[in-house]
């Protein structure tokens, strides 16, 4: 049994929550969030301990941490966790600074094993099954990843403009899946969209088109938007020279109507990742817990948050360059 | 090159006319047709010559017939082309009277494999498909055999007064497709539905569902209806002991739809047969050819008309009788 | 917070111990199961006592009971229960004898509100929003109504031979669904058939299909197997004057693979009913916890347990009658 | 009637002979090409006359000329068919080098009312209904397009040795899809990718990702590549405000297959051209016929032709600077 005590008591950290309490292996000891009466309220929920010293986790006798804070907070955070020999699960990103994310790792030194970023949606069944069949060979290999990744609606602009930019808070996500599935990336190309004038008043983009290179000779496009109508946009398309696997949009249900005017009409996809990532929350959980139990390294690591923040900035500096290609 | 004459002027002898004209082996030589002007005006647009004299037909030098006249003229025309020595494709069906396909069957003789009834859904690219797939034993055999079939709408009650009763008139083609991909009927039970009063009135039904029985003790299921909000409806599925094999209904581009309230919404079916099974008409233009040039007997045959008409007469009666099985 | 003692530790107790488990108005407290340690085992993984004793439920003093025994024990603990003042969720079917499911509602009287028949597929996502669109008008009313269930394979000889047979065992939730969606049942059709010959030496069969007519004037059509090569076929389909609903099966993901002989090839369907039913079972906890929380009458009733068999009877006599129509 | 001569009797050539043939307003009277009998071949299975002398064609009494010849011919050809009076519909591209595409629009002058450019594919039925649903607002404009277009397997190297590469020789449909349906295109970016040796070797790439800004603020996302084992993949999706369309590949029939394995498996894309877009040549023929006849300028234009030829050149100068934007 796993003991973890959360820090953060946001919405990420009611996921975490529900999913460590799912899981046979792993308790829900204790909950920290400076803020008011939110830990609290959340530990209530999961008959887990509450406090609002965030200290105090790193000198509590859990076995493992999730860092669930805002990002400025992450670096230190999973510093002290791991200083207190704690396993950590941290959300990503590391940090929206590549150097104070350079720290951390130097902090963190040969302790990475312990380890764990946040990327949910490596654990997504459907993004899963594309890896292990693109692994066994199903499609010859990867020569072009096309990654279609929209939310639903843009957070309030007070939100974005501590978010370090589309390319930190929202694409960073496809950045990594990238990496998943085309391996690693040599050149970064994007180009940003303005529809939305709030967003554009902040200095940044509310949609983008990225073209990455990958070391193997695959390229990979990535399409960012803040708004989709018709939910949670999250396609991924991988082509090979044998064949090809998509994974396409989840829906509440499998009904579809018919009628005078449509046929095969499905309802609206599910709205967002609380939804939409139910399964891949529960199994980043089980992954994590059974690393630490058996005592390897668990995946993806604090390195992979690094190297999706090197691509954040690639696709910032090459942007703000107007599509100029960035090498990394 | 097969030269044609086509009786019948109306509906489906224009869609005759264009898939003949459209073969390469094939010649429009004469329509005719007894009412006004309507020979010459199908006549016209393919450089035919017309008449008003349907016997004019079996005494010029066509080698071919296409019998699209009413049903009431089937028999006697089917005959007199035969004893002309023309090859015949009659559409569907026989006759409404079992005892006169017989007279039809008997004076054809030794001479039926110059006949070939025109049940066009054999054709369809995605039937034949499924037929050639289950002879080359994809699903293991059919235990299962569900067919959906629907009209746009209903004609008016003036034609289906003269009509013979959905199941000679509507189900007849269902009936067919059950013995194409089935194999043989042995009992049929039939439950009538009516919520369209004048179609009551005139003592027919405008829904049913049909449940066969097959010789090799596989069932096949049918479910009409004369109307169909979504288009015309026409499915087919086969369940077999090692996987199954559905034909999906037919929009007129694959486009889809996705907004807030739907995703992946297609367009309504194609409205009706003409464009529905357009390819269909071609197909079973080039088999009949393809055969008769061959010397050798096209399919469906007479004999294939004549059990249909059985096992319409069978569904009659058990829905007379409130869906007591027959035995065929 | 309501507390449940379930009885019957097997298979289908699991499945209701792990939606009680994550309800969160919901513990629970007993598990009872005379036969070897399985109640241990059971109960030891979520905390609650367990005992061999059957009769110490109601003796307990938990607020309801879930009757998760072997059918021939259903009639007497449903009673046992509701006599001893507590709220109860019983699998179907009652009884296999019409008579005994008689008595227990005879017995139960008029506390009939305090029992729930867990008829599980009403609770699915996808059935109960074509009901909801249904009742909301969206196809204008059913007319023609298509339920397909196959199972993947068939329970052990041993276990048929048991079962009350195919329609007793296995329709009986499709008769449930028939009545869900298109409302009273007069009359029944049933044709059995027989492919495994194990399963007809005990004098079942393992496919059937079903002809019902409602009272309303639409038909609904059954069309079962005890096995089904693609996994656990579970479909429905509403037709109705202005639009149809469709519910599709469920696979694990939304990948789809492209190759060179394929497109859009999805994985199989789920299993089984703990995977593809596992939303409705916690549906179906979360109805009843809330029903009786707030005393009013869960849904489906007993009285709709008794009315399922009275179908599945039916049917049994018209497939042993050679599928001849069966009022009820 | 119009009366078509055709310049060049190769595979595009038959194409529109067949399309000539079927349409009711047009008449194939010449076929003219240089090389040995393939002009007599291709016009005996129409009744046309024919020619080996090109020039044959503008002293003809024809009222139409299809120039399907090799591409450096089509400018001259194009000039002397107005010159002499005739209505043309060319193949695409205008030429390989953009000074010449100047050369003939100049040529024309104000005569480009006579001329059309052959890209067919905005004549397919899908994409033109794409274009008139995004003209009739359904789905607020255009942001984002992704428009994937695989051939099913490269031409021989000698072919593509002088195709003017893949931007200029097969992009270039999907450029002038980007301008049907996002509208004006201000900057490219290119990025080529190389798989196939031999195609390497004539310094050519056999895939490219391209990114095209629109005026009014969109981003089309453009990916080719030269093979696709299932066929021919044709795909774009058009994503606004509001909702979004896709137009999904094309398969021969509607026939799903499931096994244990795979359930919805369709058969592979349509292979190729002829079979995929053989609605859409029979459309662009009909289009050309109308506006002929009624005397106004068909679409799309020779201006159409050379803005696609701009925009490979651009395309073909950023993947050779490694991706970077080029304006146009």
């Amino acid at each position: 049994m796993l003991r973890f005590a959360i820090i953060g008591a946001g919405r990420i950290g009611g996921v975490h929550a529900r999913a460590i309490a799912a899981h046979p292996q792993a308790e829900l000891a204790l909950v920290a969030d400076p803020v008011g009466d939110a830990a609290a309220r959340l530990a209530a929920g999961y008959g887990a301990a509450s406090t609002t010293d965030v200290d105090a986790v790193f000198v509590s006798d859990v076995d493992a941490v999730v860092v669930g804070s805002p990002t400025p907070f992450h670096v230190d955070q999973i510093v002290a966790a791991v200083d207190a020999g704690k396993a950590v699960l941290a959300e990503k990103p590391v940090d929206l600074d590549l150097a104070r994310a350079d720290e951390c790792v130097a902090a963190v030194g040969d302790r990475a094993d312990r380890v764990m970023l946040g990327f949910n949606r490596r654990f997504d069944p459907g993004f899963a099954e594309m890896k292990s069949r693109i692994l066994a060979g199903e499609i010859g290999g990867v020569e072009q990843l096309t990654i279609i990744s929209r939310d639903p609606s843009a957070p309030p602009a007070a939100y974005l403009t501590g978010s370090g930019g589309i390319f930190r808070d929202m694409t960073i996500h496809d950045l990594d899946m990238a990496r998943f599935l085309l391996g690693d990336i040599t050149e970064v190309i994007a180009v940003g969209q303005n529809f939305a004038d709030d967003i554009k008043e902040i200095g940044d983009y509310d949609g983008a088109v990225l073209t990455l290179r990958g070391a193997n000779g695959g390229v990979a496009t990535i399409i960012n938007s803040r708004h989709c109508a018709t939910g949670y946009d999250q396609r991924v398309e991988a082509f090979g020279p044998t064949g090809s696997l998509r994974a396409e949009n989840h829906t509440a249900t499998r009904v579809q109507y018919f009628g005078a005017d449509v046929s095969g009409a499905s309802g609206p996809y599910l709205d967002f990742f609380l939804q939409r990532y139910t399964e891949a929350y529960a199994a980043e959980i089980d992954h994590f817990v059974t690393a630490v139990e058996a005592g390897v390294a668990p995946s993806p690591s604090l390195a992979d948050g690094r190297e999706a923040l090197v691509l954040a900035d690639a696709a910032t500096r090459s942007a703000a360059k107007g599509g100029a290609p960035v090498s990394v």
